[in-house]
């Protein structure tokens, strides 16, 4: 699978770079299909985001067409884009002249047993929770060992993914997905404010159920409005959408607009 | 300067490596003198809580063979160690099989004004709060983005290091090292139970502190402890004490039992 460096085949990058020092960087994770990245606008205005938030500096057109180029190679599959700060070997300060660094990592498209989007997905209870830190919240940044440790909580294969909440209980999101409920036929979804990440397929999804007059509410949850939710589902921009069928020893039909909303992601995954 | 990955002179690391994805790993800066890295006891073991705590599989003898060798070849200057989780290239999950990966990275002596350890700095204020995340508090991990959001600050250069506090308020450290504050005789520092690095020389400091019978407090202090204080300093492994002679528009004067820990400190890091 191709591995790029600023724009060159690579397999290495250098120690000096920040990325690794500090997590100083952001990163975006593409479906590719047929040589094209999918939802690319979302996903670079996300990075500009990000790169805006984070006073990284970036050239967005060299970004989108280091991409599109590299997934014509791929075909089909997954880029990965990692925008780190650049080199700069001691010290928090970044560097007045800092260049930003791009890699691009190629993958095949990860294969996620048919029953998670057919029947519904095992939801785990992780205990990991997220710190609140509104000043990198909704940021897809480099700054992942959260992730990590809540990830490590489980290796029960019946649970494909794990719900995680904030250090103050509300529920935030899955481990490397969005969640939404669905409650009397209201779309809620958490409000990435204080923590989370703010996936494009959320994005999506958030936009066509409102152009669906399907009635939409991004605001704060706990674990009582899951359990007391008609629908509850994850998503994210490689899978598109899965039911949540199971969870904290409850369980729940795959309700019609989660249907609706997955045949919408699947258009979308589907390229 | 010498760069090692896992033992041997390399320039550069493998993109699957999980430091790069998610800051998955943890680091050591150490004072080299004379081929032989300071204080490399407590840095070895503050590494080796956070492998526990992070799950992270780690042969520390190794690790002190390599940095022993290491500093041997450098001589004298710095020695930044980086311990990664190893590769991984998609999925927060740990990879069962994962071995970490080892970088010691050299660099000269950090350059100092000298009016920093004989006057005392002015600190400043950072707006940036750190989150509280218990699971990570303490341990000097690879995410490190709220740092280099903090030292993005400021560019005065009249500022040595800046004050951070959490996001409920509480003083915490500086941006690069660990704050004390002396009040009637009696030694304070932050508790790192929520955020926060806790560093190698304030150990060593509270430490001494104790020997010399100096009352010493690990506890929660706000900002007005701070201004309150009769003396404040800072700290790390590599330039040991900085009195604070100006903060929040106060003046300080150079204490005496910042004078005695300095000297303490001076005789740690000139090896």
């Amino acid at each position: 699978m191709p591995h790029w460096v600023d724009g060159q085949p690579a397999e290495s990058l250098p120690l000096e770079d920040r990325g690794l020092a500090y997590g100083d960087g952001l990163f975006e994770t593409l479906a590719v299909r047929h040589g094209q990245p999918l939802q690319l606008e979302r996903h670079l205005s996300r990075l500009a985001e990000g790169c805006e938030r984070l006073a990284i500096a970036v050239d967005l057109e060299q970004v989108r067409e280091e991409l599109e180029l590299f997934c014509r190679q791929l075909g089909d599959g997954v880029a990965k884009l990692i925008l780190t700060r650049g080199d700069g070997l001691r010290g928090y300060a970044p560097p007045s002249l800092a260049r930003s660094r791009r890699i691009i990592m190629g993958a095949s498209q990860p294969i996620y047993p048919v029953g998670n989007a057919q029947d519904g997905i095992e939801l785990y209870e992780c205990r990991t929770r997220l710190a609140e830190q509104p000043l990198l919240a909704g940021l897809k940044h480099l700054n992942r060992l959260e992730q990590v440790l809540a990830r490590a909580e489980w290796q029960d294969m019946r649970y494909a993914e794990g719900l995680v909440c904030d250090v103050s209980g509300r529920i935030v999101e899955a481990v490397f997905s969005n969640l939404f409920l669905i409650r009397e036929g209201v779309l809620q979804t958490p409000a990435l404010t204080r923590c989370g990440v703010a996936g494009v397929m959320r994005a999506e999804l958030l936009e066509h159920a409102e152009s669906l007059g399907v009635p939409c509410v991004v605001g704060d949850y706990e674990r009582a409005d899951l359990l007391g939710a008609d629908e509850i589902f994850v998503c994210n921009s490689l899978y598109g959408v899965w039911p949540v069928r199971r969870f904290a020893g409850r369980d729940w039909p795959v309700g019609p607009l989660t249907r609706t909303l997955q045949a919408f992601a699947r258009r979308l995954t589907d390229g």
